[in-house]
């Protein structure tokens, strides 16, 4: 049966530290849940951050990877999907993902966030970027939700997928 | 040998009357100067005022499909590319364009303007909405510019295919 | 209104005289007859013999590029479309295709052929290669078609062309 | 640490009894022998056998979705990759397998044998349709190998990983 999936989404070299710290705990949390990590699968930043917390705390991680071999792969990465679709692959990562959490803010994760909406997927925005969250919250407000630190983000995590189970187990 | 094109992104239902006067503006100017007009393609908003624009002043139209078929096609359009790829699509609307002009704004806009900056390309802003102005600006502040009318969006793009054109024949 | 779109597929550097002497004509064959030529788009083997007889008599020509960039698009390319998808590009190939002709063999030549005909499309085999035909037309046999002379292969086109308008017009 | 995956290709509705029977021994071998099983994700013929016979010996299976959503997953799939590429999925298919096989054959299936070939995989066809494998034999005779049954073709996949592993250890 089809297991849940988080979707962190975030920057790889620019990444900030926070950014970091937060992927790490947000890995953490997502395997202490029992629920699968998705990212966007390289050796670079939030994706690398989150997959070595999700390992740590014994989780399963998923990796979408934009070339078309597993060179750069996260090293906790489990199971590399391998797309050759340079970034096309950030609509798969969000179509992927039960909810998508935005750890941090650059151009790669503003196309995943509005991929996300585009599809009416729920976004979790985990972000020191202020302009991104009223643009989001604009565009799209009954989909964008603000946390500011990982637990919170956790907590909305388990509120979106609560709801989507009442709602199609009806 | 290979000829300039110029991509007009923008909503289809959702498209404000503002938005399709600009897109139908921008289509003409873009096949008055000789340049070849890429949309996403539908029958439906920017996409289809904009192809209807530069037919009118005989200009050439590409429309790039997210379906499997041309049923759903803007009836301007010369060239579809059918790709089958839902939003997917979106990355290479904004690959194929020298120029990309956003008249409007919404989710799928704004996938656009992320990847076209994900991908630095030039960006030209065509909207009412300021929060898309001020994050995206924050965001890439070397390829963001802000036009108030089609004829500054155009005469934008005539300074980034000059300088482009310059840079590369140095 | 949408323009007809003849696509001819073949292989890049292993193309042999013969199919480099073929898709020139097709090429031409095309141009003469008023259709648009689709490719592969790229600098080298049938996608550049074709787009060429295609622009020496006057045609228009696009290529479908699997890469990020222009960079190895061939001369005669009037419109390039960049996808960055690599391979995954060769399904848009033949889906923005009315009629496919596979000019020559090769394994992504095969993929064209096989994926169009996953997608109900025709397709006319124009080549030297005796088991690619066997299995092809036992694998869906109405919709493979064989010619042995480029002039063959664009008589096949009329014909599917006509079929297809008399059917949608009814 | 990322995981060996083993991807298992075939129709949907198409597939013969053969191939069904096939398939569900495949993933039973596949899951016994520790590895991941990957396919085509969709409840249907070789794609839905195969993730039963995975399950039911305690593996753990992928399906590569082609629509957008996961409305026809095959049951005893745990990890959906829901891409929205339609038939363009395939090529993420046997980019993200280790060792490809065809159970069975199709248009679909044979777009995923070229596919592989063209990016070099090795693959195994496990089918009763002799133009296949004369043709594929024929185009590329160092990475296609035969199998007469699912254990043949596990053993065959078994000296491919060793051989792969002796390679890039060396």
């Amino acid at each position: 049966m089809r297991k849940t999936i988080v979707g962190v989404m975030g920057a790889g070299n620019l990444a900030t530290p926070t950014d970091l710290d937060n992927a790490y705990k947000l890995g953490q949390l997502i395997a202490q849940n029992g629920w699968i990590l998705l990212t966007g699968g390289r050796k670079a930043g939030v994706m690398e951050a989150t997959s070595k917390g999700a390992k740590i705390a014994g989780g399963l991680t998923v990796g979408i990877l934009p070339g078309n071999n597993t060179d750069n792969l996260a090293d906790d990465v489990d199971i590399a999907i391998v797309t050759d679709l340079g970034n096309a692959r950030n609509n798969i990562n969000v179509l992927s993902s039960d909810v998508v959490i935005a750890c941090g803010m650059g151009t790669g994760t503003a196309s995943e966030v509005a991929l996300a909406l585009k599809n009416q997927k729920k976004v979790i925005l985990l972000t020191e970027n202020q302009e991104s969250k009223q643009f989001f919250s604009s565009l799209s407000p009954e989909n964008i939700l603000i946390a500011n630190t990982p637990e919170q983000a956790i907590a909305l995590v388990k509120q979106i997928i609560l709801q989507h189970s009442l709602t199609t187990n009806q």
